[in-house]
C-alpha cells in the first residue's frame, strides 16, 4: 500500500560554494542570510530525492553560527533525510567551511529542517519511510521523535501567544 | 561605566518587500531561503540600531513557515531587540504576508535571532541593556533568560555529538 | 458609485535596507541604480495598498542624490500616496541614510512617482481618492495638480521632439 | 590649462539586454526598477568615457514609461554626454524595446542624468567640454542650460520644504 | 520557399557593462562565470535578431581569458551571426575590456557559440542564410564549415567516451 | 624541491543546485549562462583544492548543451583535476540533470577548463602533479597533453587573426 522504505544514502546531497564578494556583509565575512538560503536549497533537494514529490519548507530549526566564514573560503553543505512522519521529512544539514590554502576544515553550522510533500494542489501526501545506513544516522533517526515533539510544542506556543 | 539602558523603540525596524518572480521557487511561492535572508538583514539592522556597533549573527532560532506566500503579495518584517546579555542581543522578528488586493494580512513566520557586538578585531564588546516599553515587550523580555539557557544547552549538545 | 476616499496612512510603507558590498559601485558607495530599484518597489507597494489593484509604473520624477551612501549604512525609504487622478496615483518617497554607529540620519533623496491601476487586461481602472491626514500631507496634496500638469507637458514635449 | 573639448561620439555607449524572468514584476512585464538600474549603469559608463575620471550620480531626471516591456523582448539603451558644466556632465539616454520576432522597435523611455567627476577623495574636479557632432546633438546641447537651471531650482525647493 | 538571406549587420549586437563588486571573485578581478553569462546573453540576442525566432544554446566554443579584467573597468561585447546551417546559427563574440581612465582598450576574449531556432514545442525550424558585409566577416563565413565539422566530431567523441 | 604529487580524489568537488525561476530564460528552461557560471565556480574550487593557492581562469573549452534543463530539476556538477603543467591545471566537469520526480538522470554537459595558480602579485607559480586513481581518470590524464597542444594552437591562431 504505502511506498517502500528508502536508505538514507538516496537523499544525501552535497553543495560546494565559493564565498564571493557578493555573498559577504560589510565586515567581509559571509552573510548569514546567504548561508540560510543555501541550507534551504540543499535541504529541499535532499527531501525531493527521498520522496520524489514536490515539497514545501515547514520549518528550519535553530541555526548556530560558530565562527565567521571569510571571503575566498569554500563552504560545503551535506544534507540527508534522517526521519519521516506521514507527509513530513526531517532533513539534517552540516556546513563545513574550508580554507583552500591551509586545507583547514571546520564545522560551521548544523541545522534540522522539516519539509512536507505535497500534490499539485498543495495538499500533503504520504512519504516513504527512511532506513539509516550506519550508527551516526541511526542516532539521528532515534532522536527524531523527540525533536518532532519539541517542534509541535514550540509551534503551538508561538502562534497562540505572539501576535 | 557601562552604557545607559535604551528603550525597545530605538531598535524597532521595518522592511516591506514585494514578492517577485526572482524570489519564488518552482511552485510559484516564496522561496524559504529568501525569507531567511530578509530576516537576517532586518535583525542585524535592529541589533546595530540598539548597540551602535558592528554585529555578527550568532544564531537564528527555529523558523516556522505557517503557509506559503504567493508571488505579488507584500511581506512586512518587524524586528526589535527583546533582551541583552553582556555582548549579545536577542532580536525578535515577526513576518506578515499581505494580499494587496483583498487586504488580508496574516502572521507567516516568527523568529528569534542572537547577535554579538564586536570591535574592529571581531572581539565581543559589551552592549547596553534594553527597556521594554509595553506589556508584550515585557513578556518577551521576561522569557528571554529561558530561551538563552535553551540555546546554550542546544549548542553544547549539538557540537559535541554531531560530526 | 466610485469608491470611498482613503486616508494617506493606509498607503504609508516603509523599507529598511542595509548597504552590502553587492549594492555598491566601484567607489564603495551605494550604486544609484540599486536605490532606484528600491524606490520603485516601495512606491508600487504603497500604490497597491491604496487602491487594492495591480499597478504599473507610469513615471518617476527627478531623483536628486544629495550625498553618497556608504557600505554598512542603513537606508530607510518611506512612501505614501499624496494625490490621485482617475486611474493614476502620485506616490512620494523620502530616503534617509543612517550611520548605525553615530546614529547620524540625513535625507538623501526624495522622489515622486506615478502609478496607474490596471485590470487583468492592463486597461486603466479608477482609483479611490486620498485624504491627507496632516499639514505636511495636505501641502503635498495641494501642490499635486501643478506637478501633474508639468508631467503632461514634459511627456508631450519629450516624445514629439526626441527620437 | 583646461582639457580639450571632446566630440559626443567619444561618450556614446550602448547596452543591449534580454528581459528574463528575473527582471520582471508579478505582471510578467519588466520591473521599472531594473530598467532604472540599467539607465544608471550605461549613463555612468558614458560619463566616464567622456571625462576619463571617476564619477558619482548627482541626479536622474524624470523617467516616463510609455508602455510595458515584455519578457523575452530585447531592450537597447543608448547614452551620450550632451553638455558639461565645470565638474558636471549631462547624459541623455534613450531606451528602445524590441520584439525579436516581429522586429517591432519602439522608444520606451528617455532620461537625462547628471554626473559629477571626482578625485580620489570624492572632491569635484573639472571635466572637458563636449562638441556636438550633428543637428540632434546640437539641439540637446543648446537646451541643456535651461534644464540645468530647472534642476538647480527644483533641488533648492525640494530640500528646503520637504522633511 | 525558404526565407531570404540577411546581412550580418542585422544581427550585430552590443552590450557594455561596468565591472562592479558583485561581478568580481575574491581576487578583485572579474569572475569568469559572469563574463560567460554576458556572452551567452548577447549571443542569444544576436541569433534572435537574425532569425526572428526563439533560440536555444547548442554549444559555446572554447573561451580564452587573456588577462584579468579589473573592478571599475568597462567590458564591451560585440556579437554577430557568422554563418548558418539549416536550423543552427554560429555567433561570434569579441570582448574588449576598457580602462575608463587611461582609455586603454584590449581584446580580452573571443568565442563562437551555436544556437538552434525552435518552434513553440522546442522543435528545430529552418533559419535564413546570412550574407557577410565585409572582408573580416567573409573570412569567418568561409571558415565556418570547418568549425562546424570540428564541433560534430567533438560532440560524438565526448558523449560516447566519457561517463 | 617541487611539491609532492596529489591524488585526483583530493580535488573532486560536487555542487548540486535546484533550477529556480531566476535561473531560467524566457522559455522556462535553464539559462546557458547560469550553467557556465556554476561550471566556472566548481572548477575553480577543484583547482584550489588541488594546489592550495589562488587561481585564475585561463580558458574554458567548448561546452555542448545536449538538452534543455527544466525549472524544478536538480543539476549536479562534478569536477576534478585531470592533469597539470607547471603552473596550470586542467579541470574536467561533468554536469548531470536530474528529474527529482522520475529520478531520471542524464549527462547534460561536459567541459574542460584550465586554471593557473598565482601568487599575491598575480604571477604564475608551480603546482604539484596529479595522480589518477582509476582507469577513467587515467584516460583523461593520458589524453591531456593532446588537449593542451590544441589549446596552444587555437589561442595563437585566434588572437593573431581576429581583431
Amino acid at each position: 500500500m504505502s511506498e517502500e522504505a528508502r536508505p538514507v544514502s538516496r537523499s544525501r546531497s552535497i553543495m560546494t560554494e565559493l564565498v564571493f564578494p557578493t555573498d559577504t556583509n560589510h565586515h567581509g565575512t559571509m552573510f548569514g542570510g546567504t548561508l540560510m538560503k543555501y541550507i534551504d536549497k540543499i535541504s529541499a533537494i535532499s527531501a525531493m530525492r527521498h520522496c520524489g514529490k514536490p515539497v514545501v519548507t515547514a520549518s528550519t530549526d535553530s541555526l548556530d553560527f560558530l565562527a565567521p566564514i571569510r571571503m575566498g573560503e569554500a563552504v560545503e553543505l551535506e544534507a540527508f533525510v534522517t526521519s519521516t512522519n506521514r507527509s513530513s521529512m526531517e532533513v539534517y544539514v552540516v556546513v563545513r567551511a574550508e580554507n583552500l590554502f591551509t586545507r583547514d576544515r571546520r564545522v560551521t553550522c548544523t541545522a534540522f529542517s522539516t519539509f512536507v510533500a505535497v500534490d499539485e494542489n498543495g495538499k500533503p501526501v504520504p512519504v516513504p519511510p527512511v532506513i539509516p545506513d550506519n550508527e551516526a544516522e541511526r542516532k539521528l533517526f532515534d532522536s527524531a521523535p523527540e525533536r518532532y515533539e519539541q517542534r509541535k510544542k514550540r509551534r503551538s506556543q508561538r502562534f497562540s501567544s505572539t501576535e
